[in-house]
């Protein structure tokens, strides 16, 4: 079988065990906290699993270790690339450093400055582009021709799902018995990620994914039992504008309990209140779950429920409860 | 001897030990975090001791517990108040909250409108006063007057000290062989407990002290050899605007290795790095530490250095890097 294929095999358990060995000495293993505030406003006992705290400020670094530490010496010689919105391109040029690999990514223009920067900081090559999904992929073919990189996809690849699960592998250590656990849904990595290891773990857990109403492809394509996705859909949470995939579909729509749709506003309300309550850091992508649990306080009254805090890359100068923004179209093109 | 003359005696490490096992329950066990940016940004192993993320968002709850939960009754009942620009109103409310005692506090009118309502939200009745020491001392003794109240001074009580010393008790069982400890001085009530843990369980450990240039009074205090304090500094750090007094007096004149101070640019600065790349919000005060170890290479080059982050309550509307602050010199009043 070729390497192609492999990387789009469903990976199990074992194979989050394996990237946990593997990743473990350059991730950390993030901490759990909680806030007697935001669980009373919850109705709800809730506990936080802080991957905005994760090196270089998301998850998306347990992934992409996975994938480049576990490449064949010639492959990273070559070096890799991918597109992504921010955080799995930074991610990747971490883990491409630790190699000292050459790491190209394709990025929207509108992605944030700040996301920019990191990637640069690692040593990424950034190639900008417009911000649709079929823009990048178009980009990435450009990119991959030229430079014979190993293309890393941001989720659409089982080394990266699996990476991803070694956060559901922690968090079902650090807290026991949770009624449910819910994790923001772009592409499905994480959550798919979250499945293989809750699945395995913690069975009685129910898995929610949480989506902006804006981008609520991943909902749709539940109800539809088929991937239905958008090209460019427009909402504050940046990490959360692409669609799922055939991998990550596999997970969505077999592993989940339900996914739970929030508006912009209630994403902005609920990132407010954990900057203001928790004292840390999240972007908006990470505030969907939190803001799908306060939407839903039924569904979650006095249970004990697991969210993930996905990341915490965010422009400080162009924060949402700023009258300026968003400054013009271009923030949500 | 009686209580006023008993709160006025330097506190020792047993009484530090004693406000552990009293407010241990009520706090939390604050992380420590490092980050190797900031660390290469400072040529020093920084190690932070976040009690940004201390119950009421700041380490006064600390001193505020210990204080409160050793009344008697009687005392409980009347009440207690005391004059604050905020962290150490909102830790005595909340302490008060915890005996149902009712609890007064002079607030000046320019305190961060986040601290004036979390010090509401905990039970807190507000008396406001113009924002020098002078006015703040006149209200109180109004206060005072009409309740009855026991007077829990921010920083010039001992069992206030004894109670922030609890942070340096911590501190030192977290991080040891500490080359360096460093903490903002406003009054000096972190500043002197922390002595009183590290001069017992660290004695090699240097202690600094961290101020802002626009409110260097402990720095003038300790060249001229006597306490110098004036009645009105200007600085974005709200919660150093205040003299240090002569309990805390006794503690950095005697156990202090130098006072550093820093330009407001700098404060912001710093406050911003640890946004940044930490993810976790610190409030102006808790950045003047890290300023000063920035503004320090040579005094810190590669030694291992011990920050306290002290708290993390602002205003998320009026970040000091957006260009309306400051909006008026009612600000900086």
């Amino acid at each position: 079988m070729c390497k192609s294929d492999r990387k789009l095999i469903p990976p199990t358990f074992d194979d989050v065990l394996t990237a946990y060995a593997r990743v473990c000495p350059y991730i950390h293993r993030t901490p759990v906290f909680s806030s007697r505030f935001v669980s009373s406003v919850a109705g709800a006992k809730l506990i936080f699993k802080c991957e905005n705290l994760q090196i270089t400020g998301a998850f998306k670094a347990r992934g992409a270790l996975n994938a480049v530490l576990g490449l064949e010496n010639s492959a990273a010689k070559k070096g890799v690339a991918t597109h992504s919105s921010g955080n799995h391109a930074l991610a990747l040029a971490y883990a491409a450093s630790l190699r000292k690999a050459p790491c190209h990514v394709v990025m929207p223009r509108n992605a944030l400055l700040s996301k920019k920067h990191a990637a640069l900081d690692y040593g990424g090559k950034i190639v900008e582009c417009e911000s649709s999904a079929s823009a990048r992929e178009r980009m990435l073919v450009k990119v991959l021709a030229e430079y014979g990189a190993e293309f890393i996809h941001p989720f659409n690849d089982a080394r990266v799902i699996a990476g991803q699960g070694t956060c559901g592998l922690e968090f079902c250590s650090q807290a026991a018995d949770l009624d449910a656990v819910v994790a923001p849904i772009g592409g499905g990595g994480l959550v798919s990620g979250v499945c293989i290891a809750f699945s395995e773990l913690a069975p009685a857990t129910k898995i929610y994914a949480a989506e902006p109403k804006n981008a609520d492809d991943a909902f749709r394509s539940i109800r539809a039992g088929r991937i239905i996705s958008d090209d460019s859909p427009q909402t504050i949470a940046d990490g959360l504008r692409v669609p799922i995939t055939e991998l990550t579909w596999k997970f969505v729509h077999s592993k989940l309990t339900d996914v739970l749709t929030v508006s912009e506003q209630s994403i902005v309300d609920a990132m407010k209140i954990v900057w203001q309550r928790m004292k840390i850091v999240i972007e908006p992508s990470s505030a969907v779950a939190l803001a799908a649990v306060l939407a839903n306080s039924k569904l979650f009254a006095r249970k004990r429920v697991g969210i993930i805090l996905t990341g915490g890359n965010v422009d400080l100068e162009r924060l949402p409860w700023q009258r300026h923004f968003p400054a013009s179209p271009r923030d949500l093109q």
